[in-house]
């Protein structure tokens, strides 16, 4: 019987990769997703791959769709969770937009560890408190937006965790939106740069809002902006934990 | 050699814990959390179990790191991620403000998938652009910081899942947040109720910001507020997904 799961992966190390999605994964006839996320998933000869490259996820979308409607079981993957910036919404966009027989399908989100979840398990417990969740691509929503959400959640005392900070095609947004957040929040409050968490070429930085380097970011780096509760805790090793106390003072 | 892990367990169904949470409880000399969650975890019989009710999470922190700093190697225990109002900031309060020695225990976060990710998946993807994550306690934070953060958020756009939202000594707080939300969002904004997501007593209820009545949630219950692009998609068999488009108009 066809079916269509959309499944996060994990940040990329399979130990943090749920067995809901494998046993998903395993059942699959077809994978469909974003090359780098469809060649980490191991599966039969039999079953086939639907890279695609920069092709736009809502055609990847439905292409998932229509295999699926032809009697496939198709699994569309995502990295983290598909549905924080992942290829979640773009499914039910193209259902929503597509032909009616679309919403009878047996569709299933699998979700999974995001990278945030991952980032900040790596660092300490910067998410302590409220937080949120941005990402910097204007590729989807102006700029001018992403300003104003970036004031509101500094304002609002969240912490901010910023996704898509940085690629070819967008290499300035991240030093503006530091520049947005240097505004509102005090010079000294935390900031960690969280690169390939998970994988061997993990990498991160320990920095301040007032010292922040939007070129040390890259494409597989997520950014941690502390609030006025966020602290670092020294240790005897030279190493430390970013955490957010959870009492916020009256 | 000692360890002391912060575990995210997952939602609650054993198919969402990954396996790095099992290889780090399998090693486990000593589990401490909340009574319900640590009988979640399977165990030898050799593992002690310290359960502890309503007692202080700074206390249950301070407990763990103690077993660890004698030897122990200790799991504490949080459901979904621990990092997400579980035990994760309590621990790293407990080793700031703790003796020197609990600097150098090795602490190893182990992230989960949390509650908001588990419900938004079930719901079909209503996270599908920015998103903000609250919790309605007002234990640890005043309650008008609480209506400020929720005005902000929905003036942002940010789509807010809603923890902690109501319990016998928190009777009030969520239809008090759902009044805050009426000010700022338009009445048809899809609004879900998320009860006990991948558990055999789960329950979703789908309404809309007007609509919302707060007495629906109870201790285990998620509320997610969507934005005005938060899309409801009617199914043949009289269901429903939700979904939040990703592109913001200019």
């Amino acid at each position: 019987m066809s079916h269509l799961w959309i499944v996060g992966l994990g940040p990329g190390n399979a130990l943090q990769r749920t067995p809901q999605a494998d046993a998903a994964l395993a059942q699959a006839t077809d994978l469909v997703g974003y090359a780098p996320y469809v060649a980490r998933v191991e599966a039969g000869p039999d079953v086939v791959r639907h890279s695609s490259d920069n092709r736009e996820e809502l055609d990847r979308a439905r292409h998932a769709l229509e295999l699926a409607a032809s009697g496939r079981r198709v699994a569309v993957v995502s990295g983290g969770d598909a549905g924080v910036f992942g290829m979640a919404s773009a499914v039910f966009e193209a259902i929503e937009t597509g032909v009616p027989a679309w919403r009878s399908l047996e569709v299933e989100v699998i979700p999974g560890v995001s990278a945030v979840l991952a980032a900040s398990a790596r660092l300490g417990a910067p998410l302590g408190g409220d937080f949120c969740v941005i990402s910097l691509s204007d590729n989807l929503k102006p700029w001018t937006v992403v300003c104003e959400r970036l004031r509101l959640a500094a304002q609002a005392g969240f912490v901010i965790a910023l996704y898509n900070v940085r690629s070819a095609a967008r290499p300035w947004q991240l030093g503006a939106a530091l520049e947005v957040l240097r505004d509102v929040l005090a010079a000294d409050v935390p900031v960690a740069f969280a690169r390939a968490i998970g994988r061997p070429d993990e990498r991160v930085v320990l920095t301040t809002v007032a010292e922040a380097d939007a070129t040390l970011a890259d494409m597989s780096t997520l950014v941690l902006i502390g609030c006025a509760l966020t602290r670092r805790i020294e240790r005897a090793d030279g190493r430390a934990w970013l955490y957010t106390d959870r009492k916020v003072a009256s």
